[in-house]
């Protein structure tokens, strides 16, 4: 059986412009690190998302890190987060010392809701991580009235959904915290590593340059000459009086040229993938075995393009498929606390039935960008072929 | 004053067969992160060094946060590492729990020695990290004999000496880690951030890719089918019996094509850079207040061209190269034991008085590979012209 269609590891290729500025700055950029290419890259990812406090950093799983760090989690703190994600969104909080509380989603958008989140509270609970996952925004607003009633911190990974909005606002900029990813599979990528944190509190954005970068800072005098006492300081920084320790999370200057320009592609490539989607999902919607969350609006960039089977034939769709198509769909985001990590640090419970439903019925289509419309035309012709030969 | 020589953040320039391996990765890798230009580069990197398990990281200090979670440092255990060293080279060893021992440096060569470093050993030292600082070899098999002796795990950090050797064998794999870096201001740089970990162990070897890559790993059993039960495992390694936290630290597929071509050409510009300081040295011989470390052979990778004056004129003689000449000279690695962070941490007290000296008359020249012929003639003319006026 000859392949066709992969499910592509890489979500966008890069045009003339995009490897022209990689050009440029792999040429003039002094420094290539830390230099003033991250400066614009953070200030237009601000300008596009509307926040106050970008930082780029090296991926997404370094900004989850940083905002679990930033959360100063003590002995027996609680942090809710769908057990339906992927891995980084949670063991940087288990690596802090949180307690994870599982939370479901609702099986018709396979993201978690203010109600999933609010039956899981407790007087312990400090903290909880909202996935946009598919690159579906949740319900913020009413998420974000819970965790105000409740004087709870709120991460929002929004790594799957760099532009898509709710009530005219972007997802990442509810949270205390908002999380970007530019993963080679992300609709935007920096070269196949990358992240962004977006905070709202002045005093996490003032030590964050630190944490990020060794913790190398100022002097707080100011010194004779540029070389006396050394050329720059190396402190801790303090928060709410306790130390934190440093990392170094720090994102190239090429990736971040790399990202300006992809900033100013990235609603294009949003609108193309949703058009696709939304074309795919009504082209399939007799077939009710089959459901999608079908949104025609900003709110979903169809970062992946799932669907779960109500009929038990996912197994069998996903096989033929495979074999007599030649398509290879996939299968993401088992229930972390199925995995052995999870399971090992005592994390393995969880009261989360429509996840476990959803993963075990569901089915991600390759729906990268670069898919040739003749490709796309023929996985939606044998899907209707698969799902045709299922009834019979 | 006009800047005529700026001490450089980018240590090289890239050349066209460079930029157009990062063009062609750009276009055709899939995916961009954990592929088949990682496995490309950690085999050339594997045949360059001579070491058998090398491991592509998104910079040094990562391999360094690596290192020290596999000494697996328990609550009292010790860990020597030279004052004189750039802070990624400490921090990670007191985040991982272990006590700090700074060790002192031979005033000569700026680099620790076997006897400066026995001189700390105490029953509770579990390791020591050996920094082949400025690109010069430490003298390791000295060091390795002790270290058999006393049992102690060896941290090589050969973040500025890739390609140096002692004896025909390359810095960084006399130890049980070896760290190199591909920051924008080492020999090569892989688009500014970037590293590598050799280890030696096999158990070692057999963690890293899930340590460096969220825990992902294959299943213990064959599966029937690639999608069940899930595309891939998340697992929390064990070493010893005790479970390590994973993280992410992959680099790029770009960074890994550029890498490849990079160690190409890492000897020529190792040779290039000694040369040029062989011949600064030379000339200024006559000039004793100011004392280089002169080394004609591969022990040296003079990754940094620095200097130590003897008749305490160092602030005067940078002030006029950067007033008068319009050079800048920096001061570099500030004794760790004397900034806030290890004061805060507990590591303000250290017996390094070569390393005090040292920093308190030491000078770092601009020393970029880029530098033109011009310039280079311009610094050394200059450089003797500002010691002639300080002799007045």
């Amino acid at each position: 059986m000859e392949l066709k269609i992969n499910f592509s590891g890489r979500a966008h290729k890069y045009n003339q412009a995009e490897i022209d500025a990689v050009i440029k700055a792999m040429q003039n950029a002094d420094p290539l690190t830390q230099g003033r290419y991250l400066k614009e890259f953070e200030a237009a990812f601000s300008n596009y998302i509307k926040a106050q406090y970008s930082f780029a950093l090296c991926n997404a799983t370094a900004a989850l890190e940083l905002a679990a760090e930033l959360c100063q989690f003590k002995t027996g703190d609680e942090v809710i987060i769908p057990s339906h994600t992927f891995t980084s969104s949670a063991y940087p909080f288990m690596k802090k010392g949180a307690r994870i509380v599982w939370a479901d989603i609702d099986l018709e958008i396979g993201v978690v809701t203010a109600q999933t989140i609010k039956e899981n509270i407790t007087p312990r609970t400090k903290a909880i991580v909202v996935v946009h996952l598919y690159g579906y925004t949740v319900d913020m607003p009413e998420i974000m009235k819970i965790a105000k009633e409740h004087n709870l911190l709120v991460i929002e990974d929004a790594a799957q959904s760099l532009g898509s909005e709710i009530n005219g606002r972007k997802s990442g900029t509810f949270g205390d915290f908002g999380i970007f990813s530019f993963q080679s599979h992300k609709n935007i990528t920096t070269l196949g590593e990358g992240g962004m944190l977006i905070v709202k509190n002045k005093k996490h954005a003032q030590i964050i340059p630190m944490l990020r970068h060794n913790g190398h800072c100022d002097f707080s005098f100011k010194k004779e000459e540029y070389w006396l006492p050394a050329m720059g300081n190396v402190d801790l920084p303090e928060l709410n009086g306790e130390i934190l320790w440093p990392n170094n999370y720090c994102l190239g200057e090429i990736e971040c040229a790399l990202g300006v320009k992809l900033l100013k592609r990235i609603d294009r490539i949003n609108e193309e993938k949703r058009e696709r989607a939304v074309y795919f999902i009504d082209e399939l919607k007799k077939y009710t075995e089959l459901k999608f969350s079908r949104i025609d609006n900003k709110r979903h960039t169809y970062h992946l393009l799932v669907a779960r089977f109500k009929n038990g034939t996912r197994n069998e769709f996903i096989r033929q498929m495979f074999y007599e198509k030649g398509i290879k769909c996939i299968v993401q985001y088992c229930p972390l606390n199925r995995y052995p990590a999870y399971q090992k640090a005592g994390f393995g419970e969880a009261n989360c039935h429509n996840a476990d439903e959803f993963f075990d019925n569901m089915v991600s289509f390759p729906f990268h960008h670069w898919m040739s419309e003749g490709d796309f035309k023929y996985m939606l012709s044998s899907t209707k072929d698969v799902l045709e030969a299922l009834r019979r």
